[in-house]
C-alpha cells in the first residue's frame, strides 16, 4: 500500500515527485486559531533548500510555499491546511539512464518490484525533494507546541565526528554543515569536497534534542514516543539507524550506570530533577521532562558519478554512474528534516495528550 | 492516548498487567482458512517464558495461551483472534516500596506524570510481561508469511559481542542466552551470573534476520518497511536503538562501499542476485527480495538491587532497592519478542501490499 | 478485511463468538482516574440480555461481565479494559441445517462467500450475541461523558409506532418492549405473540436522544458526528436505516420550515436557545448543544421457523426453517444496544474535540 | 478533531474552502497502473459543476482538475494522486452579513462554538463546495472497480416522488434534475422555480444502485459495507438520513416476507439467483452479488432569502436573509456526489477484501 500520511490527531500528507509540477502537504488536526502565514514557514524551508553551497546539490528551487486553505485572517481555522511547493528547476533528461537500470543502494529496483513501473526522473517519489512536504508541515507542527526548542545538528560525518568539548549551537548556523564544532566543519570542508570530486559520497549521524517537553506525552504501548520517533526517523530517506538517549551504547552499561537519578527539585518542564540523562528524556515510552534526544544514521548518497555495477530492467549486467545533481552528503540537509519530524511527532503527542488526560 | 493497537490491516490489541487476572491479545485481520491451535503458539511463548535459568527472572509462569476465538474445526475465520494468557505467579507484596519511590529508568515516574497514578504492582502496564502477548500475536502472524523464515539471536551482553566467525545458528537453542556462538555463550555464564548476584543488570544487542521476504513488500513513504520495523522494535520494553542493514555503521561508508551491487540471476525471493546486502534487504522502504536485518539495543534492566538515588511520589529523596525477581538482563527474553515484532510487521505489509497490487 | 475496532481516540475492539467460550471488548484510551468496576457496566448488560420475558429469545445467558485489565483500586489507570463475558447456554445441535443451507436475510451465505467458510453455530461471529460486547463497552464510554444522558426507546413494532402524545420515559422500564407508550405496549403483547406462535417475526423502530452534549463535538469533514452515529448504528446487526433529526421527513419540508430558529439565551448545555430540533442537534456535522436525536430502523429477525426457499452450500434448491431459539423482534433488545453505540461515538468525539481545541 | 481523510487503504483527504484559492483531494492507496487523465475526472464534475440551469446556484466555477502528482506517462504509479481545483467565481462581499449572525440550519454557529471563529466566506470549509473534490476523488475510484456500475438519481424533491413504473434510467440526463421519471421532472420545473422566486428551498431525496458488486466485499464488523455507506452518505452536506435496501420500510415487513428467497443459478457477479432485493445486496455486512441500494435525505438548502430569526455572534436577536448565490434544491447536485461516496467506498472495500482473502 502507498501510505502517505503521518499522524494520529495532528497528522499530515505529503504528495508529490521530483520532476511533477508540484509537491506538498496537507496538515489536518492543527488547533485552531494559531497565527501562521507562509512567513512562518518559508525559514525552515530556506534551511533544507538545494544549491546554497557547492556541498549540496546544485538543483536550483525557490521552494517557495503557498498555503492553500485552512487559515483565515492569519490564523488557522482547525480545517486541513494544504501547503504547495512548485518544481521548478528540473532536468528531466539527466535520468534516461537510470531509467533503464537500477542505482544499487536506490529505491529504483524496489518501485519497480512493487509497481511494476516507476516515474524515474529524479527518482519520483522516491527522491529526497519530497523533504520538503515534511518541513513544511514540521514548520506548521512547531507552532502547536511553543513550549517546546527542537535543535538538530549533524554530529559526523564519514566517520569524522564533532569533540563534544567543543560543542556551541552558535556554531550550528555558521557553516554549511549544521556543525556546532567549528574546527570540524573546518575539515569537513575538505572531507566533502573531496567525495564530491571523485564521484562518490559520504553518510552522516544527525543528533536532535527537544527541550521543553513536559513529562506525560507519549503512548503506551503502541504509540509509545520512542517509537514513534523511531518510526518518524527511519522513514527518511537514506536513514539506517536510530537511537534514542544513548542508544546502542545503553547495551553496555550496568543498570546502576545506566540508571538516571532523581533528585527533589524540579526542572522548567515541571518534571524532577535528573542527574543524568541516559534515556534521552523517555521513559516507559513517555516523556520525563527532561530534553529528548534522538540520534539518526544516514546512509552516504546512493547517487555518485563512481560507476557501480548493476542490472538493467530486462536483467542483463551493466555499470551505473549516476549523473544529475546530487547531494556529496544527503545527511546535512537531513538536518532540518529530523527537526520537522521531531516536531510533527511531538505536536500529535501532546494532542493525543491532551485527549486522553484533559 | 492509551494506544494498544499496532498494524494497519493485519492488527492486533494487547491488554493486561503484570498483576492482574492475566494478559492477551486480539489479533484482527487474520485471512481465513489458516490451520491454527493452540500448539502453533505455546511453542514461541516458551521461549520467552521466564524461570527457565537463572539468568532470567524467577517468576514462574507456565504461560499456557487460550484461543478464545476466531477458529472454527481447527482454522482461522477471519474473524478476531482473542488470546488469553492467565497470570499465575503474581507476588504483589513485593512492591510496596515501588508504591511510594520511582526506581530511575524504569516508567514509574513518567506513568504518574501522564495519568496521575499506576498499578504499581510489578510495574503494571509498563512490565515485560505484556511481551507475552506480542510473541503469541507473533505466532499467529507466522502463519500469514510461510514463505519466511525469521531466526533472532543475541549479539552482545554488557558490551561483550559474538565472533561473527563462530556464529553457527544451531547454537541458538544451546544455551540461555540465544547465543549463535558457544564460546560467547560460555563467557556470558559467568558475566550474567556476576551480575545477577552483584545486584545489577545487563544490556544486550539482538539481531534479527528474515529471510524469503519477496521484493515489494512495503509502503512509501510513511509506512516503510524499515520504519515500520523500527516503530515495531523501539516499542519494545527497554528498546533504546534500532538499525537497518548497516545502521549506524553506513554513516561511515562511502556510496560506492555502501552500494550493494547487482548482477543477473536471481535468489530464492526472485530477486536480482545482490553482491552485498548493506541495506538489510530494504530500499526506499520497499524489500529487496535480501534478508532483512535489525539490530536492537537493549538497556540494562531498571530494576536493580543496588541502591539508586530517587525521590518519592511526595518528592522527597530516598534510595530504592528493586526487590522482586528481576531478569539480570532483559535483553535475553527480548530474542522471540523481536522475532515476534518483526513477524507482525511482515505479515501486515505482506496483506497492504496485496491490497494494492493483487 | 476484518475490521473489528471502533473509534477514534476512544476506541474499543470486540472479539468472540455466539458458541464458543466466550465474547468480549477491549476499551482503549479511556481516560484515567474514572471509578469503574463491574457494578457499572452489569446493569446495561441486564437490560440486554436475553431470556428475560416471552418476547425475547429463550437462551439463558447470565452475561456476568469480567473487568481483566486497565483499573486499579477501582478506578481506571488509562490503559486497555479487557472485559469478557462468558457464554454458557449454548446448544449448537441446533444448527445442523443451517451448516448446509443458508438463511435468506442472514449473513450466512455472504460470509461463506467472503471467507470460504464459516463458524455457522448460532451464527459465529454475525450473531447478535456480539452486541453484548458493545454494551459492556457502551457502559464504560458512559463513564467518560457525564455531562451527557441518554436514553432509547422503541418506536414502532411492525409499523404499529406509539402516540407521540402519549411519550413517557418512566414507561419505558415498565413493560418488555422498551416502549414508552402503554397502550402502544399493550398492542404489542399481543402483536409479537402473534409474530412469535406463527414461526414469523417482526421490525421495529428505535429513536434514542443525547441530551446535555455541549456544542462542539464532532469532526468535519469525515468524522462528522452525525456520519459517525450513521456508522456506529447502522454497523449494528439487523439494521437498515438510520435518520438524524428530521430524517427522511426533512427531505419534504421547505427550508424555512426546517430551519432552527434561534434567540437570546442560552440551555444548559450553552448553546443558544433553539425554538426547534429539525436538526437533530447536530449541524454542518458538529453538535449544536441541542439533544442528539436519531432513529434507527430494524429489519425482523432473519431467523424464522416459516420455510423460506433457499439453495444449500452445494447451490442446490431446499427450504429451511431456522429452529434454535431466536427474538421474534430483535429491535427490542436493539435498545441498548443503540444506548451504547451512541455514548461510545460520544465519547470518541469528547475526547477528539479536546485534543484539538484544548 | 479536523479529520478530512476517509477510507481504511484507498483512502482521500480533502482540502480547501469556498473562497480560498483552491479546493482539492488527495487520493492514496490508489493500485499502479490504471490508465488516469484529467479527462477521466472532469466528466464527472461537469455533471456537479454549479451554474448549469437556473436550478442550481448561479455561481460560475469552472471546476477544472489537475492531476499534480501520482501518475506517469498516463498511469497511476501507486503514489498519492493529488487533485487541484482553483475557485474562480467567488464573490466574497456577499457574506458580510453572514459573518455577524448565523444561518439557522447551517454550520456557522456550530463552526463558531468549535473552533472560536469562522472562514464565513461562502460557508467555509462546511461549503457545499467541498464535494467537487469527493466527485474528483470518486472518478478516481470508480478506475479501481471496473466490475461496478454506479447510478444515482433523485427520486423525490419536495415530497414530489418520482413514479416507480416510469422509472427510465436514458431520461436521467435529459434533464436538470437527475429525474428518470420525464413527467416528475417536468412538475418539478414550476416546483423548484417556485421555490426560488419565493425565496425558500427544497429537500430531496436520492437512490443510488451499484450493479456489479461481487459477493463478499465488507469488512464485519466495525467496517460493514453498510455501515461505511451510511458514514460516506451521511456526511455529505446536508444528508439527514441513509437506507439501504428497504430501509424503514423493513421495520414494518415481516421475517418471510422481508427474506431474500435464494435459487440455484447465479447471477452476473457469481452470487446466486435472489427472487428479491430487500437486503440492498448486503448482508451481515458484506456484499451478496445483488445490486447495492442506497437512499439518502438531503434537507432543503439552510442558506434562504427568507427572512428566519436568529442571533448575532453577540447573542443578540435578529433576522437574517441569506443573500448569494444558493441552489434553490441542494439535493440536485448530491446526486454526482453520493455516486463518487458509493465508488469511494466500494473501491476502498475491494482492496479490503483483497489483503485478506488474496
Amino acid at each position: 500500500m502507498s501510505y502517505n500520511t503521518f499522524g494520529h490527531v495532528f497528522r499530515f500528507s505529503t504528495w508529490g515527485e521530483s520532476h511533477g509540477p508540484a509537491i506538498g502537504a496537507v496538515v489536518d488536526g492543527c488547533p485552531p486559531g494559531l497565527s501562521l502565514s507562509e512567513d512562518d514557514i518559508q525559514p525552515f524551508l530556506d534551511r533544507r533548500r538545494p544549491g546554497q553551497s557547492r556541498f549540496t546539490t546544485q538543483r536550483q528551487e525557490p521552494d517557495r510555499v503557498r498555503i492553500l486553505s485552512g487559515t483565515f485572517e492569519g490564523r488557522t481555522t482547525g480545517t486541513p491546511i494544504s501547503l504547495m511547493i512548485e518544481n521548478v528547476d528540473q532536468r528531466s533528461k539527466d535520468y534516461s539512464e537510470v531509467a533503464q537500470a537500477y542505482r544499487p543502494g536506490h529505491a529504483d529496483y524496489a518501485y519497480d518490484a512493487k509497481y511494476g513501473f516507476r516515474d524515474y526522473r529524479g527518482g519520483g517519489r522516491s527522491s529526497a525533494r519530497e523533504t520538503a512536504s515534511r518541513v513544511a508541515a514540521g514548520a506548521v507542527a512547531r507552532l502547536v507546541i511553543p513550549e517546546v526548542s527542537i535543535l538538530a545538528w549533524v554530529e559526523a560525518i564519514g566517520g569524522d565526528a564533532i569533540d563534544p568539548a567543543r560543542f556551541d549551537p552558535a556554531e550550528i548556523g555558521n557553516n554549511p554543515f549544521f556543525c556546532p564544532d567549528a574546527q570540524a566543519a573546518a575539515r569537513w570542508e575538505k572531507l566533502v569536497d573531496d567525495a564530491r570530486k571523485s564521484g562518490s559520497s559520504l553518510g552522516a549521524v544527525i543528533a536532535c534534542e527537544a527541550t521543553g517537553v513536559p513529562p506525560g506525552w507519549g503512548a503506551p504501548l503502541y504509540a509509545k514516543l520512542d517509537a514513534e520517533l523511531a518510526h518518524a526517523c527511519m522513514g527518511i530517506n537514506a536513514v539506517k539507524g536510530v537511537e534514542i538517549g544513548d542508544g546502542f551504547a545503553a547495551a553496555t552499561l550496568t543498570g546502576e550506570d545506566n540508571a538516571d537519578a532523581m533528585r527533589p527539585g524540579s526542572n522548567q518542564t515541571g518534571g524532577p530533577h535528573f542527574l543524568s540523562n541516559h534515556a534521552g528524556g523517555i521513559a516507559g515510552g513517555i516523556s520525563t521532562g527532561q530534553p529528548v534526544r534522538v540520534r539518526v544514521a544516514f546512509k552516504p548518497t546512493s547517487s555518485i558519478l563512481t560507476p557501480v555495477e548493476t542490472i538493467t530492467r530486462a536483467g542483463e549486467a551493466t555499470d551505473i554512474r549516476t549523473k544529475g545533481r546530487h547531494d556529496p552528503c544527503v545527511g546535512i540537509r537531513g538536518v532540518p528534516v529530523v527537526e520537522a519530524m521531531v516536531a510533527l511527532v511531538l505536536a500529535d503527542q501532546k494532542l493525543l495528550h491532551r485527549a486522553q488526560n484533559g
